[in-house]
């Protein structure tokens, strides 16, 4: 027996009728606008080659992290999800039945966000009206299947269909940005662009930092034996991302840890990682270069994001098989007081810096992060991240952050992902949450209507195209 | 002037006429399935001799910490409170004195889950109909008294009366698990069994380590002297124990520090502690041993639970007067997602394995423990605990650890107490919070009601039943 | 286009309309009662002189570090602010210029507490019924001016107008007490004491910390060559303070560590922190005259302060330009179970102790502080402080502290401020907040309605004067 699949016109909307209308409200105002998305992961070859996606388990199972490790952590094996492994050896390849094995699943994921996600692209995407289950996968695939091979679900007809009216990639200064390039010349109006994720030649424990640096060097035409040629590297190769259009830098650091050494020091600093760090040295190092970072800022106009925080790979052995970013990232405790302290200390004040605070440990909105953006004029605030991309999560953010830091030290949002059919879906998870958020202040006493009216499009819309320059 | 009584048949559920409509629909198909009971420290011996509880004092005051604590905290001694002291001498023996200072201070507990508990003992449990206070402090004492001693109050018939389907008491490897004997032999149905609590012998600042551990190897017939018989003596007494039922092993450690060593090293560190160890080798041994049981959990079936955080006896004046478990254990921050990894490393991964963790740090539900349990297939989180096991932790573990980890990744209600007449209370005020979450999914549009009925069951029952494997 | 500003009568209470109305209810009864303000910041000279104010920019905004903080953070430097600077060098001296600033900019505050408490201030004290914006601001300005030029904006009169029953302000022992005694001789009926906060001359590292405690001693009459003589110089000095009406005492340390070191050990260390401490010294210094501290209170009967976890001055620009107090203070996470215990293991069992616990760091909350004070005859529980001064912040205090803690281990509000116009509405938040978290708990069947009065009555006026003697 199938069950009907709809999505409630007033999800996420507050239970109490009253505020609810608020909600509605404020709501019917915001839903239309162009998504700005100025933080992702998406690939930029989907846009340059517009190649039709081949197939529901490829396109919606394999490549999401968030699925996976669902599915995993009750005994399903990543083989079984057809996941590809890092020696070649063989996985499930039959995508029907990855998709099977996935829909008899999906009752794992009720109360997740993937959830939400996933039924808003079957019901808004795909125009599926019964509920995923084991009887009615075959059909799920069947019609996924035959939809991708339209030209109304092409890569840029599907970012014409979303209204989406920028996107950022995140590429490491090793890309020659060919794909972005091809984009540009192909004489389509879509904007997408990339940004500037050093991580490779910043982080020493970076797998191939020394031959990862050389290349930097030689695609920059700097000598990075030295310091002032690594340097140089780095302004060259922001200048080129620029150029592909991008306005933001990216650093994912396992801390928040910055220093201001002199020149000197960070010069011998950077002979000794380049010739093979110790742990520390390797941290005071991606320390020092947020810093340097920062000075660059300031001068070319990049606005910086640091999203620290996670203790990587934490699982070897999916490592070890089926490499990185397979669902294995786990959060630490965060720190940002302290650890911010030397950065700010030098360009804390200087307004023509931004840089924008991400972390995975939400105890820090209320003791740290709002109480630093509520006073620096470099700082803002960055949406909930990760795992905190969730209704729950954006409800904690608001309440946690919104009284010290106001609204207006915050970014609006970003989709942060790799699965480019959820963005809208994402997107109006936050629009929704956040008008939830303002209907109660509302009908609290707390704010205005139309001041309402006017956050609510600030956080849907305004606040990223002005925080990220776009 | 008397004030009446009454439990609001409605307790619990949202506000929000609409979302408490479908609360009390959800609740009402679950209200009356049976208790699955699997950890907690009710004791075996109530069962196995099925006498009488004395009096309102003994059975509901002096031995609940919760309620010790409280009344301490406003500046009543627990001499007057007739806690026992360790060294023999006299404190308040008169039960019903005992049980009026109790009463005169009942205000105390406003806004307490330990006020839910009692006051659904009182109406539910003894039919009383006027509230406790300092007026009514008699008739309660006469009322509950007279009860007592009716045969319907005998505690087979209390356990039979609350629809306990299974109930597991925790003993010391030390314990002869004579009551379960008593128990099983006497013919009565009950299901009452133990859970392997190994600290004694695991932990070596536990009192009396070392002789613990020779009586430990002497009743299991092997030579504790070496590593080899210390683990074979495990295993011997795992093995009692599954024959007493048990089908879960406990470990209340400081930390939830796990430690893989080779055979060697492990076997040298326990040299060491046994000649009397520094506190950094004491925790490298309980981590250790961690990873040991996890082995042995792999070979024999057991389910582990990882109970770690607490500062035990922390006020050494209650500890030297009155002893352990007075109500001065207090929290502290916790930490899985490093401690763990050793034994994740090389189990994590084993869906033989379910590892069961606890926490009384909330910041660590969707910081590390959501994404843990989100992962990998060893791994489930225990219900909120301790301090938490109430209507706001409820609530809180929810909110913070669904999003990521989902519901099934969540092993159902753990009442954890010795105050077996309050266990119906407990479970209730958790599947009534269960009901009450699921209920603002349903009304938020986040979750179909026919899936919240699924749910429901799943956490009221299914789960427990499941995971720890009876 | 001016848009008119109105206080909701039912702001802050629940948007569902049954609580509204219980909260409502609850409220009514409590709203008169008089402001019993114990902790706070407010200058005697105000009611020494009671000199008018002078304009609305140096009364609302140049001395309001909430204010100057959150127009900081979006750029507005705290010259244009008129920040008086540390070297004397020119700032904006036009408070129309300054007030101006400010109105633009009054978006800003959107979903802050600032914003309540000032649109309290401009609705309640000076009759404004427009809201504050770009256009309105010179008539607010005018308002506010020719207001202030009253009898009726007097220092005393507002004290009398705001139902003020008693206040406290907060003064180093290095202070003569002579507007208090102004007070006292002035005839004025009004309640003004003092709190003894002895940092200048307890912590090693403040400004001029040796010199601060020669000082201290020749005005003690003592001689504080010697550790005997420097608390000799302590009893002296609480001695005179409790004459001004001081009944409690205040400790803004870094941590909240605590340390119970033999006379000659703590005497040695006083000598090498005269000389000139290292951190760990002055941290050690610290957590010994707490210690010290609670002796004394045990035999004064003061009562006890503790706001820890703060990294003052985080901002060495804005430090050095403008100095303390500038909104640059930013909240560090805390640790109480184990710095607290040197302390607790000597005093905690002691019912003539109370020492109140603040923490900027919510996560304590339930974790550590609810579980202290719900066990300590010694402790109990400060209102949510300074950024969690807010509604969301008291939401979270009641929701995480109540369980474990109850109602009667807290201590009411405290307004910890020296925005004297807003004192009022910062307990009416408080009423009004303490008023919806009761009626949730009746609405929800968790507490009785007659009892809800009576804590309600508690929280908002009898535990405050209750706990600090008043």
């Amino acid at each position: 027996m199938t069950r009907p699949l709809r999505l409630d016109p007033d999800r996420l909307f507050p239970a109490d009728p009253g505020t609810r209308a608020i909600a509605r409200t404020l709501y019917e105002k915001i839903a239309g606008l162009p998504i700005i998305s100025p933080h992702g992961h998406t690939d930029p070859s989907w846009f340059a080659s517009d190649a039709p996606f081949t197939d529901a388990a490829n396109l919606l199972i394999v490549p999401d992290h968030y699925v996976l490790r669902m599915l995993m952590s009750q005994g399903i094996g990543l083989d079984a999800l057809g996941v590809p492994t890092v020696d070649g050896s063989p996985t499930e390849t039959d995508p029907r039945a990855i998709w099977s094995l996935f829909a008899a699943n999906y009752h794992l994921f009720r109360g997740t966000p993937s959830r939400m996600w996933l039924d808003w692209v079957f019901a808004e995407v795909f125009g599926l009206d019964v509920r995923l289950d084991a009887a009615t996968a075959d059909h799920y695939f069947d019609v996924i299947g035959a939809a991708l091979q339209t030209d109304a679900f092409r890569p840029r007809a599907l970012f014409e269909r979303f209204n989406i009216e920028a996107i950022a990639t995140t590429e490491s200064p090793l890309d020659p940005l060919a794909h972005h390039a091809a984009i540009r010349n192909s004489g389509w109006s879509g904007r997408v662009i990339t940004a500037y994720r050093p991580d490779p030649v910043v982080d020493p424990e970076a797998a191939n930092f020394a031959a990862n640096v050389a290349r930097f060097g030689q695609t920059a035409g700097t000598d990075t034996a030295t310091f002032s040629g690594y340097l140089a590297a780095h302004r060259f190769h922001r200048a080129r991302f620029r150029e592909a259009g991008a306005t933001s830098t990216d650093h994912g650091h396992p801390s928040a840890a910055t220093a201001d050494l002199s020149f000197d020091d960070a010069a011998a600093l950077y002979d000794r990682v380049l010739a093979g760090s110790t742990p520390a040295d390797a941290e005071l190092f991606r320390a020092q270069m947020l810093t340097e970072m920062a000075r660059m800022a300031i001068d070319d106009g990049m606005v910086m994001q640091l999203h620290p925080g996670v203790l990587r790979n934490h699982n070897p052995e999916v490592l070890a098989r089926f490499g990185r970013d397979k669902g294995a990232d786990i959060p630490l405790a965060g720190e940002f007081v302290r650890s911010l302290k030397p950065l700010l200390d030098r360009f804390g004040n200087d307004p023509r810096l931004t840089l924008i605070l991400f972390t995975l440990d939400e105890d820090v909105y209320s003791r740290e992060l709002a109480p630093l953006a509520g006073h620096y004029p470099a700082l803002r605030l960055g949406p909930p991240w990760w795992f905190h991309d969730s209704p729950e999560g954006m409800r904690r953010f608001r309440e946690r952050a919104t009284e010290t830091g106001g609204f207006y030290n915050t970014v609006g949002f970003n989709d942060d992902t790799r699965a480019f059919l959820s963005i809208p879906a994402r997107h109006d998870v936050a629009r929704r949450m956040d008008c939830t958020w303002l209907a109660q202040l509302v009908a609290e006493g707390r704010l205005e209507i139309d001041e309402a009216h006017e956050v609510a499009r600030a956080l849907a819309y305004d606040l990223a195209k002005a925080a990220y320059k776009l």
